[in-house]
């Protein structure tokens, strides 16, 4: 199951390419670097994050009742949610072992437990957004504070621990881990926020899933909030009656759209996600990294929050 | 929920102690003692274990659809499959963070590191046991060697996981970690054969549970795979029969208490857990340890496989 779902295997366990875009892995290895360290020193960190990150997707899709992710059936919908709840927890053990590896070639001991306790800290962080996020489905609204911090937990704390583990293979100074820290935290949030835009905008292309999905799936999402937060009397009214229901057809979720167009609320979001994206850039640059990783890890960011992936 | 789980609240928050055995954490602790240490510095183990083995039972629990424990409804039928996952993910990065601690007045680094891998590799032979103990339930039959190796990796992990952590708290030298590890493991062993012999005999009293409830759920455990084994023409075919239906009435649940006489199943069993539980006593007295806490290891031991709990 883990080596299906990792996209190394199909479900009859024969070899296959289907793997994800290995971001949070690309970032981690990009900070070993920016911060003077060979990449290599960094792999064990790398591939942590990256099972750690997989383990919440497994669990996510039972959670979501999503059938499919990148293109192939999910977990659950082969094996079951009993065996695939066994799939999530087999990565997340995983994702900790491995992180063990760094002392095999890198920093000392102590370094290592450091990374460990942050990893720790990380997963429960992103398992507390998760718990946010589901208890917002049964929640008639949610507050665009209550949101962030969902977000700064769900998606941002693992972009956050990504770039420390990365900085920490290679030993860097306490005020430089923070720093990229920052930085991750920063572009988490607006990676989800910029995920959330495309979400109810975005292209299938842009997606690979139905325009609106979001709104399809009734699911409390940053221009959600914000439109639940601005609509008053009959805008917000016509809202709440549309999103109490428990499916939406095409017609339902054309009067979410509008209304969504009434209240700026796509306007409202792109700001955000470039005022985030921006913070994100500041922290960045305010930072004394090694040419070319922090050319890189830059690049990285700005594509990850163009407007067009 | 995890506050729940662990007994501490009821389901609205308000105090309330319906506690676990804390049998895991009692070994660590000793261990821990019979090495020459102060269980004070086992703490952190010992809450990483208890932690550890109740991340599994809130899994456990969704898995198999148990909707009582401890005389409490379960996790998920209070909060949903959903929250449950998440809960059961909080309990395993919490127990990993946890571990962790042991390095504010314990070993060095090094030490706790060992430690930490062994955490995570018994947590994964723990996901790989209830893996194997799922498909076996799709399976018509099971063989012995698989079924020992299933409860190896299922339940006797944890047990010497519980024993190793306690005494790498105190810097024990390797021979003795490793010897009170396999202790530990062979009582695992014999202690999960032996809930195996009274989930089908055992009283009502005895389980917390109605009589030959493993036989009416249709478990394969250590008595099935006996009878399966063992049972050769018509004797077999009817047990076959019996436990290929969905549900099993009174009448069949006698029918296969009645072939498992004929077959001798019970004999066996329990000569099984006596030769298990004897193996796991010659380990511990093989080792050089400490009083009192060796002659509590071995009370504890006795009193975990006596017939009579």
């Amino acid at each position: 199951m883990v080596r299906y779902h990792l996209g190394w295997e199909d479900a009859e366990g024969r070899p296959a390419e289907a793997s994800g875009k290995c971001l949070r892995p690309a970032l981690c290895l990009l900070a070993c670097e920016a911060v003077g360290g060979e990449a290599r020193r960094a792999l064990p960190a790398a591939a942590a994050v990256e099972l750690t990150h997989n383990f919440s997707l497994v669990h996510d899709d039972i959670q979501d009742r999503d059938r499919e992710r990148r293109h192939r059936p999910t977990v659950w919908s082969i094996w079951g949610d009993a065996q695939a709840i066994n799939a999530g927890d087999a990565l997340l053990a995983l994702a900790h072992r491995v992180l063990l590896d760094l002392a095999e070639e890198g920093p000392p001991a102590d370094t290592v437990m450091e990374a460990a306790r942050l990893l720790d800290e990380r997963t429960l962080e992103m398992v507390e957004g998760q718990v946010m996020d589901l208890e917002f489905e049964t929640r008639p609204e949610v507050d665009m504070a209550s949101y962030l911090d969902m977000v700064d937990r769900k998606t941002a704390a693992l972009f956050d621990c990504s770039l420390r583990l990365g900085a920490l293979a290679a030993s860097a100074e306490p005020a430089l881990v923070e720093g990229l820290g920052r930085f991750g935290r920063a572009l988490g949030v607006a990676f989800q926020l910029r995920d959330d835009v495309l979400g109810v905008w975005g292209s299938e292309e842009q997606t690979g899933k139905p325009p609106a999905a979001d709104i399809r799936r009734r699911k409390k999402s940053l221009p959600i909030v914000h439109a639940l937060a601005a609509g008053q009397g009959e805008t917000g009214e016509r809202l709440r009656r549309v999103y109490a229901e428990s499916e939406l057809r095409d017609e339902q979720v054309s009067t979410v759209l509008t209304t969504l167009d009434e209240l700026g609320s796509r306007e409202y979001c792109e700001r955000l996600v470039e005022e985030r994206a921006g913070q994100a850039l500041a922290h960045l640059d305010g930072l004394a990294l090694r040419a070319p990783a922090a050319g890189e890890l830059r690049e990285v960011a700005v594509y990850l929050l163009s407007p067009e992936p």
